[in-house]
């Protein structure tokens, strides 16, 4: 790892939560300080069949145990208080827990046999992640957020096109026009227009021909700024393709494994960015915390944004 | 309803999230000022097979899509970048949406033909709940959090015995104890010490014998404070069995149906409630927000207390 | 129903599997005479996620549990023997019961408030068909099969054009073709080229602008021969789009509900066809029963065909 | 291998199918033979939730997409014809594929690195199994079927003890009961009593205490016999606890990886045993076919023995 922007043994030879480190409760008690109006933003997507969803994945099914159709049909109530009995509605779901608005664990993207700090891929098998799974960040992410609203900052308020590289001097300038810095611990929330884009499309084959997102001049921009984590209205962090010749999502591999930056994705930052854009703050308590789910690679999440 | 305390109607006649209306940007902004130190503490179970999940539910199941052990054997990398190609996890989930830390909807429970607000139960059907669907909450629960440790502070610090049922006195014995008042808008942990006792046992059919809970003089109680909802370890709220000749749930009924007051269950408060005691601060910025699943009648969580 | 072709009542106020009443062991110990030279032809497609499955319905989802990959990267056997102990490789599945190869049950589909034979809609619930599960056919459907191979008999052995429908004059001509005569108790087996024409489409969309399939007047003419279930090649048996001006599936009704006739979708009857006119022998000993599933409205099949 | 009793190799180096190669046309032909009176008799419990399922898989969760309940809470129907529209039940299921009457694949068990045939465990990943799916199996199991009653063989009518090692002595004492012989190619279904005994206890962990099942002396037996399947009313074909000093399966072992030889685990044979000792004939038609899905490690069957 001699060679390359790492941060490899930085909180130890058994660390399992990457720059999530650079959260700490000074930090949350900053971010508190932040909201001012008591104003809450979701960043999430309806967790639905329709959406922008990978297309390897099923999209989510959501199926009734019980329902109330079930009752005024005949079926039984449970016990006979109130005024007859009770009745219960109840469901389950079958989904690819990256089907929506998530965060990738560092247990989802690696390259060689090795994953974040040297855990060998093996460990990661059918029983789930043995170690860096995403129960590791179940008390994350609580801190400070910032938007790079890169439409509005940079693109005339038109959403980003398909395949563009975003550079660190583009985030400069969303920076800039956030009026504020970006600090240890912060989680970036930076928006292309992607994902809303997908919703207005007639024909959904339209949306998969590529995707604005990060090029590799971020990742040493990310490095030296410390966030915590990086999330955005994509569907895969990186622009696609990817710079340079060959597919595939080499990001991934240096922000999730080499960096051991825990990534968000398929976030919606429409109702946010249009606040900010209003207020002119761009700084806010942010709540993202992925399921306790022991050994998952990734978690749905609804993230929140507190002004 | 005119002889039974309820909120149909205090919020328009189509309102869909009841006692959540107390909620404002004022309650969440001076919950925000509520964090001193930064430290953050979940409130959920892990979310596996081993719990104690209704046994009415299947325990969920977690299967990955693709894992480590996939590539070691031989499956092919996504790329050529970095070093050969990326690498990927993923995975699916099988769950009842209540089969661990959980909101119930409104959507969930109710008796006679309608739920909350006079929904008709025939608008809960297989495709979901129409009305009433937990992604009416997605920007809730944020606010004011109080934890209420009934162990602590009328028990010795013992959890409650197995049919215990908590009176409105215990509920103000706990208030007093935790040195502060219940406020509109309040989000109120109640803790009992039953979920932590599940894992402590040999023979898990003990649990299922009887539960500590709510009993029906906290109703008024918890209507009069305007709490906005109550979340306790337990699994279903109210004591079981019930108090009176039969079976059933009718807490559900008086507080999902009548006053459109959201439940959360299968909470562990055993750190929180270690912290409290150790610092003697009840009060913390709460942030419970279920996922936007549309038509949803619960949801799982990860809600967090930040003090 | 007076006005209609039905079966109701025919085989009792109570019966719950309408034509495979025309199945008796006669019928089947004739059936079994069929069989010359053990030759095994499946009618299945494979039950995988590319198929020409109904587009509201998720494809079929396999998952491993435990593969031989998780063994290799370390998972510990079980026990010691042989050398070394035991390794098991274990898998779920989660599908919609008619996403590949199935039986429509009776209480799939109806008209107006009742299902065949009068069985009240409330009676098919969250938990499933109370009354005309596929289970009542756990024993069916052993039998006389015919093959009516119509892109043979009347097609120049093209496929059946989308939005061809079937006439009974068509059925005729098959069944001269076949040189044999349809009896009592028969499964037929209604080839139209259709679902292998799925595979070999650049693009799925061109699939899914109609369908061949049953037109009306094969109705009476099904029911005057008394067959015991219907299959084809298609995913929807009828005509698509239907006959006459609206859209919808009426052949369901007319023969699901009214006749109580079983219907069989998304075979494949390539292999067995070819063979079939190879030898010129059209009639053999099917089986095609259902997976034993209390209250299920279908069942993914296998279904032979034994000559 | 070679101080082992095995089939790698009999059937080449790229066999898949083990044992099932024992089925030929010719022994199919001379099966159907054995039906006389068209009497179907199945052999699959109930695929529900209650049953004797190993306790390590999930029981089966089978969801309604759509139901009656629904249209009679005011779903809207599907198209006009007939009478006001189409109505349409649906539904879903997600099942461990061997909870309930199944085969196991002989890419479920094995001991060492290698599978059957020398099948290197890593081809048996997440994908499924690239080889020794039991979707190679799916024109399988045809042929003539041979009930061992042992019950009544040897045991005066009850159902053998949990704990008790079937012996290659105890086969031939219930093949001379059957006044028959076993043949190459037959599939031997061999009757405990143990799995109907589960349905019957109050407290089910009395069955998992033991089970009768095969001894070490069967597996020269069977292998002389040249038997096509082995398929049992208990859960794991083999004694529990094994006959030596140490748990596991190690008959999987011999039997599935060494012989290549397909298991059923989950008959149900009371209702074919009870016929088979009024009329005095063990033999007849055996239809058993897997679902066919690739890449599966077992499938969920209902076998049909037709006399």
């Amino acid at each position: 790892m001699a060679d390359r922007l790492h941060n490899w043994g930085r909180w130890g030879s058994g660390d399992e939560i990457g720059t999530a480190n650079f959260i700490t409760p000074d930090t949350i008690a900053a971010a508190a300080t932040l909201v001012r109006r008591g104003a809450v933003f979701s960043c999430a997507i309806p967790f639905e069949a329709r959406g922008p969803r990978y297309p390897t994945r099923l999209p989510p099914q959501h199926l009734m145990k019980r329902s109330g159709a079930d009752y005024a049909a005949g079926h039984p109530t449970y016990g006979t208080m109130p005024d007859g009995g009770m009745k219960f509605a109840d469901d389950y779901l079958f989904a690819a827990l990256q089907c929506s608005t998530q965060w990738d664990a560092l247990s989802h993207a690696w390259y060689g046999d090795t994953l974040y700090n040297g855990v060998p891929e093996t460990e990661i098998r059918s029983t789930g992640a043995a170690r860096l799974g995403i129960e590791k960040l179940y008390q994350h992410f609580v801190g400070r957020g910032v938007l790079l609203d890169l439409p509005r900052a940079m693109n005339g308020g038109e959403r980003l096109a398909q395949g563009y590289a975003i550079s660190d001097a583009d985030l400069d300038i969303a920076v800039r026009a956030a009026r504020t810095e970006v600090r240890r611990g912060d989680i970036l929330l930076i928006r292309t227009g992607h994902v809303p884009w997908f919703y207005t499309l007639a024909d959904e084959r339209e949306f998969w021909k590529g995707a604005p997102g990060l090029g590799r001049s971020t990742v040493p921009w990310l490095h030296a700024r410390e966030v915590a984590a990086v999330a955005m209205d994509n569907v895969a962090i990186e622009v696609q393709p990817p710079e340079g010749a060959d597919q595939g999502l080499p990001l991934h591999g240096l922000l999730l494994r080499d960096l051991g930056l825990t990534l968000g994705e398929l976030f919606d930052l429409e109702a946010l960015a249009a606040d900010c854009a209003a207020d002119g703050v761009y700084e806010f308590l942010f709540v993202g915390q992925p399921l306790r789910i022991p050994g998952a690679v990734g978690s749905p999440i609804n993230p929140l944004a507190i002004k």
